[in-house]
């Protein structure tokens, strides 16, 4: 017996649930990419894409979008910046900020690292020493996801840049916002930011295939003598007029309709809104969670609540236990998808997804559907069952005003 | 603040949800209405969908697609069995097959009925007594509906045709399943049932325009004689060969391709299934009215818990209450539409529908999106909150097995 | 070896192509039907198509859109203005004014018919004969086609209208549009029409499975004795407030999402530029058929000029031909759907649409593919090819100013 | 007054025209990135679509998709097997083999160049010599693309292939078959070509934002030692296993769903089909220029016929006129897209493409359209009007047998 029929919930942290309406705006047929004189619809939303985006990044820098993945954008970022021989300092808090620093020695860039741990932020105590220590300057950018799609965790974005500021170290500051942005406050100019990387796929809620990188002073005086810099990436290109510049070639036109519709329910919502949105979902979640947990099966794996992501809940299975069984009684009985543990997880976690376009139903669905599941594996007792009542309470709390 | 931007839930018991594959389905672009010499894409759509619907309807009698709702269905059912000054009697459960008999009204035919009430089911006795009555002969058919989606009531079928035998009356039996179809068991034959009448836009999960009706042999034996036939609703102009005269004149293209990607989905998933799910979900509900309704606010508006439907269910608030506050604030705040209380109803009850195309993260984020709605009206009190909770564990234990 | 993939050109007339816009905006979620105190979203829609249904009729009469097809139409015309027993005068020019009084007839109407012939159009003269010959008045309505779909002829409305003055008769005049609203001119209240009749899915380019009626002051005032009234077509009924009463019933939530965009379209063209794309399109039509009649296989089925339609052309072929070769190499090997000859043209004519959503570069390539169809099959000879020449040079002329 | 009402005709060279097959495979929802034990949907779309790859290339090569458009592949392709400071030798005909070297150099890769012209193929004989002159082998790859999307010219592959053999010189030959790809014959193994470049937009008939590599053993080889590889390009991270691998990161879900639905359409249709049909259109393009050339207005760009592409014909204006007026005409008035000169050919060219989801009514509507246009701008006279005619007069010679 299966109670799956229905719309399916895709509750995995990026590439999120796409709203209908950008699915729509996707579905219509291809356009003149050259535009007349005054540039046509296309050169329109190509333009306003990049000026929205530095409304969405908070910044009065430039903003570059690259038909890539965020894999992508992290290469087109340091390249830009960067020559080959440069150290940079990868800040540990799961597995992205470590996957940066790999895509960038295989640029021919040293590492070296601020040793972390999945179940915590960044030390900003830690940037410091590390930036102290580079007596030489070798280390010419800090490279940090704002938050981890795999552990969960959040790092203080702000405390990191005062870390490098006490230290006086002038390396670029370079943050993948790829799982924040737009879940979260993120304000590149005034957290003295200089290089951050988003994707499509996440909070921004356009299928993957673009990313984007923001640019601030100090990366585009950098750029100037970045030895990386090749054409594909290249920033100088890309600021050049013609409308192909701005991609290296062909626009990517459905994406390009599907980014602007999201970005016009961004702007219509309001980036307070959303927000505050996420905030009270990831709440309802660790309300839940905080229930559950009581049974001893599973726990956050984000030790710290101040430390828990806005987008996505990591939970670490007791050893054991296996994700498998309760994703796929999700799945296949009640048509929620859960994400995965991945890297140092796989196999230990699974994720709940409460990241871009979602709501207080898809939300209380998805906690339901668990505690079913967590019901029905004997995963939750008498004293740890009531998880979904405890999110819903958590939200008419925060509702009530 | 609002928690509603994300995927929109639709609760109201009809026009449902439709599956993101029908609403794909309709969307291509238009063919052909003239097949050539073996009939063309469409030609196969009516056929199969004429085919299946009496799978579906549970009969070896003939089906029939009116390009109208469902009072259009009503309409050409009456007509092609009936002639002006027969009688026909109406049992009351609700508001629909009162507004059936007021259509037969419009075409000259009399009216006498059962008298009902909202909250119960119609009684087999009345009916056999009313029969037993007749010794004139003058009802010619008895107007039933399977569930009344204003009161949320089931009415037993089978226990009507009983009742009707036992009267030893000829009377025809028809039977709304508007609301039921696909939804619940229906046997047409097996439970002698003339005339069935169905719409797409509520277990056939298909936008609403198309509606159905079911003849067996008795019906057609009177249709021979009926003197309301008209050509555009008429069974014997549709029991020709021509394409076109299956929906005397232009077939509805576009809602075909829906129609016939739904029965699809349904014919996948088993009738068996469909009725499991069903079943399950509106026990899920139950679990969480029952222990809402402990606050007084409100209450099932059906008092015999068998006589509640499994596809909707109507809830009655207490006479100082509206209902605009609960289903303001579920729209608003948190992107769940809720069905209004209608006919007697209307300003004093709500309808929560668990129809057509819904599982059960669906249904447990309705149910919890509500759960915070009445927490935050101050609906309910300590002792009737975690109604989400119940239908949670509800849920568990159904599918423990 | 075909050249058929590509984008398939659908020629018939009606359902005729329906504009990606217009299937967009049908794919879209189900939304509440039942409004607040303010209507909501398909209340607005639903008031606006029928106040724009006036302006496309060109009246200020009332409005109706039938949950239904043409012939759905048909009958609540005729039920709504007439009484079992009562005459209709049938002006025959084709198929369809014939059809209708045929459906006039299934309600228990009366029918008088001005013969006529598949290759002309209403003679008014007749019309005027029939009405006097009527001393004892009872002829209670005149029907009549604008244009016959299956004929490709077309009706000079106003001067029937002159006729049945002429005569002094006070028959209702009462016009059937679905192959011509939108298409060409039409003034229902200038022309002193009574009632008028249009349907969604050729001039208005949405997808079948909705009808219209316009009813002027005088069909208005003959409507409270009609005795056919019944509910589902009941314009009284319909008059009334609520808005499940504009459809008895179910509201067509996703065929009103379509209408909506596609009145949209068309009041954003303008009804005098529809006119004329029309009007140039059948030119190049007829052109192009200029030429290749000159080869003796086929002929405008209408002989004069005049009375041959601005929405389709039908050509009768010579008599030891068949249409099934062209229709198969059109579409198999090139990828472009004709119309059939209907009715008493069945099995020797063919029909070209240039109705509706229809443009240039479209009309041409069905022409061009005709006339290599035409060529491959013989049936054009050195004298009568270059017809798709004559019809981009009727273009370029009337494009010249 | 406008003809431009109806679909829209797009005849650029690329991004195509979608089909609405694809488009419709690109709108549904969102799912799991993340397979089961044995892969999942995406899984298996991703693996098929690299296998279908290889049948499209003709080769037993490996296959790589990059989420980046054409240019990125371009990267992609020389950074993996070339390292700073190696010479690469251009063949030019026209704009992209030259963009190709200059992406290269970006990279610190030395250019050579055969210096070409806009209106002929590269010169075998050239190369060759260009090869032979290479006596200390510092050119470690020739670049050449099949078709140049530009100037309309097609290059012999196999004479080149054939050229470098004869200068017997063991230089990769790398070839970007953007525009020709599934349009005209390419061999990939059978003709010795090492490297071979596509995109999803041309031929391939899905959105912008997808381009492909194929590499066969000696690129391979060469890669072990290339000096430029990067992580997003590298294909020995793509050679692994794991899913996501295979594009370095997030897979671009939603054009994946597209682009397997464009090669299930391409190989339902066969290679040679749409080759075969391919070089009609284009004959049928050609047919009509021929005549209309008269004129003197304008004239082929490419000057030998035998190098003219396939899928894009580029016309050269006489010196005094521009393509505007042209592409205004056609766009505003008749609802036709041609392409634009672009590069040398800025301001002087205009294209029309045969491209891709082309037909023959499709292509028969531009070309006629384009002849209204040429008439009403007096471009040309008595003798060169009927290049309509004379297209449909080739096609219908085409298909006699």
């Amino acid at each position: 017996m299966t109670l799956r029929n229905g719309r399916q919930f895709l509750s995995i942290p990026g590439p999120t649930t796409v709203p209908d309406e950008v699915l729509a705006a996707m579905h219509r047929p291809a356009i003149d990419i050259y535009g007349g004189e005054g540039g046509g619809e296309l050169f329109e939303i190509t333009t306003s894409c990049l000026k929205d985006l530095k409304t969405i990044f908070r910044t009065q820098g430039d903003t570059y979008i690259y038909v890539a993945n965020g894999h992508g954008a992290w290469q087109g970022a340091v390249s830009n910046v960067l020559s080959a021989g440069d150290t940079v300092l990868v800040l540990e808090s799961g597995r992205f900020a470590v996957g940066w620093g790999e895509m960038a020695r295989s640029l021919g860039i040293e590492i070296e690292s601020v040793a972390g741990d999945w179940r915590c932020a960044v030390d900003p105590a830690k940037v410091e020493a590390a930036l102290r220590a580079d007596t030489e300057g070798k280390i010419k950018a800090v490279l940090v996801v704002q938050i981890d799609t795999a552990s969960g965790c959040v790092n203080d974005i702000p405390a990191i840049r005062t870390a490098m500021n006490a230290a006086g170290h002038d390396a670029l500051l370079m943050v993948d916002t790829i799982a924040s942005l737009a879940c979260m406050p993120f304000e590149m100019d005034a957290w003295g930011v200089d290089v951050a990387v988003g994707g499509s796929q996440k909070g921004l809620m356009t299928p993957p295939g673009l990313s984007f990188v923001a640019a601030g002073p100090k990366a585009k005086e950098r750029h100037e003598s970045a030895g990386l810099r090749s054409s594909y990436w290249d920033w100088a290109l890309r600021d050049m007029e013609e409308h192909y510049r701005k991609f290296c070639g062909t626009p990517p036109v459905h994406l390009l309709f599907g980014l602007r519709k999201a970005m016009d329910m961004i702007l219509d919502e309001g980036l307070e809104n959303i927000f505050h949105r996420h905030a009270l979902l990831a709440g309802a979640t660790h309300a839940a969670v905080d229930v559950w947990r009581e049974s001893g099966a599973f726990d956050f794996n984000v030790t710290d609540p101040a430390q828990r992501s806005a987008s996505v809940t990591t939970l670490r299975l007791r050893d054991d236990l296996r994700p498998e069984p309760i994703r796929a009684f999700c799945f296949d009985r009640l048509g929620v998808t859960l994400g995965l543990g991945i890297g140092d997880l796989s196999g230990k976690a699974f994720r709940i997804a409460h990241m871009g376009h979602v709501n207080a139903p898809m939300m209380l669905g998805t906690l339901g559907a668990l505690e079913v599941a967590l019901d029905v594996l004997g995963l939750t007792d008498d004293d740890s069952k009531g998880g979904i009542a405890a999110a819903a309470a958590y939200l008419g709390e925060a509702l009530r005003d």
